[in-house]
C-alpha cells in the first residue's frame, strides 16, 4: 500500500506537541516546580452562564422523542447561521447570504481543510511567523515542496518583523492563495483597514484568493481595525473568512466555529473556466462532514443573546487586562514588546542573542514560566517569543514578576 | 487562483442531497401527502437517559472554573479511549494500545479523511454498491480518474449482488486500498468470520490496506459474524477500523465516533521504506483537528456504563424489530429482500423492470414512502432499493402496508 510521501517531509512534531513534550520532561525532573503556562492559546475561564443554560436546554431536547434532533443541516442550523449574519456582519454593513455561512467544529479544521479546494500546483503565500496549520496542511498536500534549511522551498514567505512594523510586503511573484490572520497569531499585531485594503486590491488585480483568519477579532479594542475583511470594498470577490468561538467565548473544549465563503469568490479550473468556491465547499462539507453537535450549536447561539453578549464581553475584558499586565510589565523590564492591545497574544523580542528555543528552556527553568518559541512559527519568528493572556490575573502578574529571574 | 479540478468531475449532487431535493419538490406539489421516511439512515429515538445525565454533568463542569476543560487531548480523553478498549475490543480477545484509538466527531469524517494518507497514485477498490463517501473522497483527491458511463475509470469495483450472495470476489488487479463495510451499507448483508478472513489473507499477501467500516456492528444478531475485523488473525497488520455512535446510540446529531489505527499497519513510501500509518494519522489529527467536544465525549462514555448498555440495547432491539417488520412484510408481498437481520438496512430488489430512481419516484408518489435508490450507491446497485429501520414501529408497519399501492 503506497502512502502519501509528503508526510515524510514534515519536520519534527507539531509545535505545541513539542513544547508540551519539553514541559513534561521538565516536570518529571522537577516535580515541585510551580509552572505558570503562558504558552498554548488555551482559555481558562469557564463557559458563561447563558451558554451553560442554553446547552442544558438543548441536552434535554435530545432526551425527548418530540424534540430529539438527528442529523442537522450539513452547513449548520438556521438559528446559528442567522445569529452570525445579524450580529457579526450586519452591524459592519456586511450582508451575507444564508448559504455563505458554514458552521464547523473548529477554525483549525476549516483552515486545515480549505486547501482541498486548491489546485495541487497552486502557489501558497503565508506571513512569517505564522500559525503552523496553514503551512502544514498545504505541505501534506504537496504544495509546499521540500523543507530545506528551515523553509519550504515552494512556499512564499512574507516576513513580518519589528523592521517592517509587522506589516508584510506584497508578494513579488505569482501567488494563488495568501493566508492572512488579523489580529495576528502569533504576533498579536493588527492591520488597519487601509493596510488591509492593499491586500484586497492586490488579490483583485492578481486573481488571488485570501484566506482571512479572524479567530481573534473579539479582542479588537482600537477603532479603525477591521473586524471582518469584508469591511474592505471588493473583498467578497477575493476572500474566505474563518472565525471561531474558541477564544471569543471559551469554546476550545466545546468546539464551534464558522467560515464565510461568498458566492462571488471564484477560482479557475484548468480549462480556464471560473468556478464558485462556495459550491465546491458545499460539496466538500456534505461529503466529508456531518454537522456540529446540536447542543454545541445552541451553546454558540446563546453568545448572541443580550446576556450572552454581556457575559462574554466580561471574559474578554479580563483576558485583555492580563494582556495589558504582560505588555506593560515587560516594557517596564526593558523588553521590546508587540501585540497585546487588540489581541490576547504578546510577541516579545528575546533578550540578548539567545535563540527562541533556548529562551523557552531558560524561561521554564529559571522562572517556571512556559511560553512559545517564535521559531516554531516560521523562520522570521526566530529571536521572538509568544506569551498569552489566558491565565488568571494573579498567575499572569506572578509570571511577569518572575521574568526578573530569567533576565538576570 | 487555480482550483482542484477533480471536484468538477463529480457527478451531480451527493446522493442524499438529491433524494432530499426530490422529496422537497414533491412535498411542494403535494402539501397534504403524509410522507413516511425510510430513506436516509437517520435515527429517530432520543438519546437514552444515561447519556443525557452524563451530558448534563459535563455541561455543568464546563460552567465552573475548577472543572472547566479547554482543549482536550487531540486523540480523545482517556475515559472514553479506555472504555472503548475494555468494552468494544477486550471481550472479543482484542488488545489495543491506548494510542491506537482515535476519537472523532464522526465516522463520515474519518472515512472521508483517511485517504489523505494514501499516495495520489494509490489504486482504490470498493464493493459495489457502496457508501458514497469512500468513492467521492478519493475522487476529490484525484484517485478515481474520470467518471464515464456511471463509473470512475481508475476505481476497482467489486460487484455485490444476489448472484454472488453479496460476497465480493477478490480484486484481480493490483490494489493498494480496499474499503469494506460490514454489516454492509447499503445492502444490510454481512460476512462470516471465514469470509472476512479471505480478505485479510489477501491483504497480507498483496501488501494492501483494508479500511473496515463497522458503523453498524451494534445490529449484529447472529453468531459467527465478526464485530471487529481484528477478530480475524493477522488483521492488525492490514486493517484500519471505523466505528460510530450514530447508529449504536442515536448520536447522528450529537457527533462522536472512533477509528482504530494499529501500529502494525504500515505503508510504503516512494523510497520503498515502511511507514507506520498510526504516526501519519496522529500527524493528520494534531494538524487539522482539535478534538471532540468534552460533553459529547462524556455522553459517549456513558454508553458503556451498565445502565447505558441496557438502555442502548433496548433502542437497538426496537430498530431491529422494525427491520424484521420490513423484511418479513416485503417477503410476504413477493419481493426479494436482503439484509435486515444483522442490520437496520433492508435491500430489496426493485419489482418489474423499473430502474431504481423510477421506483423512488413511484414509491413516493403512490405510497408516500421515501427510500433510497440503489443506483445512488454505485452501478451494481441498479435494480435494488434501500429501506431503513429507523422510523417508529407504527410508521414502519404503515409503510409496509402502503407498498401494496405501489406494487399494483
Amino acid at each position: 500500500m503506497r502512502i502519501n510521501d509528503e508526510y515524510g517531509k514534515l519536520p519534527g512534531s507539531y509545535l505545541f506537541a513539542e513544547t508540551a513534550r519539553r514541559l513534561k520532561v521538565y516536570q518529571a525532573e522537577h516535580p515541585d516546580a510551580d509552572i505558570i503556562r503562558l504558552g498554548i492559546g488555551d482559555v481558562t475561564m469557564p463557559l458563561v452562564p447563558a451558554v451553560i443554560s442554553a446547552m442544558h436546554i438543548a441536552v434535554d431536547e435530545m432526551g425527548k422523542k418530540e424534540t430529539f434532533r438527528g442529523y442537522g443541516p450539513d452547513y449548520g442550523y438556521d438559528f446559528l447561521v442567522n445569529a452570525i449574519r445579524e450580529n457579526d456582519y450586519q452591524p459592519y454593513g456586511i450582508e451575507l447570504d444564508y448559504d455563505e455561512v458554514f458552521i464547523s467544529d473548529g477554525a483549525k479544521c476549516d483552515v486545515g481543510n480549505i486547501q482541498e479546494l486548491f489546485s495541487p500546483d497552486a502557489v501558497i503565500a503565508v506571513t512569517d511567523p505564522v500559525y503552523p496549520v496553514y503551512v502544514d496542511s498545504n505541505a501534506m498536500a504537496g504544495r509546499a515542496g521540500d523543507f530545506l534549511d528551515g523553509k519550504w522551498d515552494r512556499l512564499v514567505y512574507l516576513p513580518c518583523n519589528a523592521e517592517n512594523g509587522f506589516v508584510p510586503e506584497l508578494p513579488s511573484e505569482h501567488v494563488d492563495v495568501l493566508y492572512l490572520c488579523y489580529p495576528n497569531n502569533p504576533t498579536g499585531t493588527v492591520l488597519t483597514k487601509a493596510q488591509l485594503k492593499v491586500f484586497v486590491d492586490w488579490a483583485r488585480e492578481n486573481d488571488a484568493l485570501i484566506i482571512y483568519d479572524a479567530a481573534y477579532k473579539a479582542f479588537i479594542t482600537e477603532t479603525g481595525i477591521p473586524h471582518s475583511i469584508y469591511e474592505v470594498a471588493g473583498a467578497k470577490e477575493v476572500a474566505i473568512e474563518c472565525c471561531s468561538y474558541s477564544k471569543t467565548a471559551g469554546f476550545t473544549g466545546t468546539r464551534c466555529a464558522y467560515m464565510i465563503v461568498p458566492h462571488e469568490v471564484q477560482g479557475l479550473n484548468s480549462k480556464g473556466e471560473r468556478v464558485e468556491l462556495n459550491a465546491m465547499w458545499k460539496r466538500r462539507m456534505s461529503t466529508k462532514f456531518n454537522g456540529v453537535s446540536y447542543p454545541v450549536q445552541r451553546a454558540a447561539a446563546a453568545i448572541y443573546t443580550p446576556e450572552g453578549k454581556k457575559q462574554v464581553q466580561e471574559v474578554i475584558q479580563a483576558y485583555l487586562e492580563n494582556a495589558r499586565v504582560i505588555h506593560d510589565g515587560l516594557i517596564s523590564r526593558g523588553i521590546e514588546v508587540y501585540g497585546g492591545i487588540n489581541s490576547p497574544y504578546i510577541w516579545m523580542k528575546v533578550p540578548g542573542n539567545m535563540d527562541s528555543w533556548t529562551f523557552f528552556d531558560r524561561l521554564m527553568d529559571k522562572s517556571h514560566v512556559v511560553g512559545t518559541p517564535g521559531a516554531g512559527f516560521g523562520p522570521s519568528g526566530e529571536g521572538y517569543f509568544r506569551l498569552t493572556a489566558f491565565n488568571s490575573l494573579e498567575a499572569t502578574k506572578e509570571a511577569v514578576r518572575r521574568f526578573d529571574a530569567c533576565l538576570l
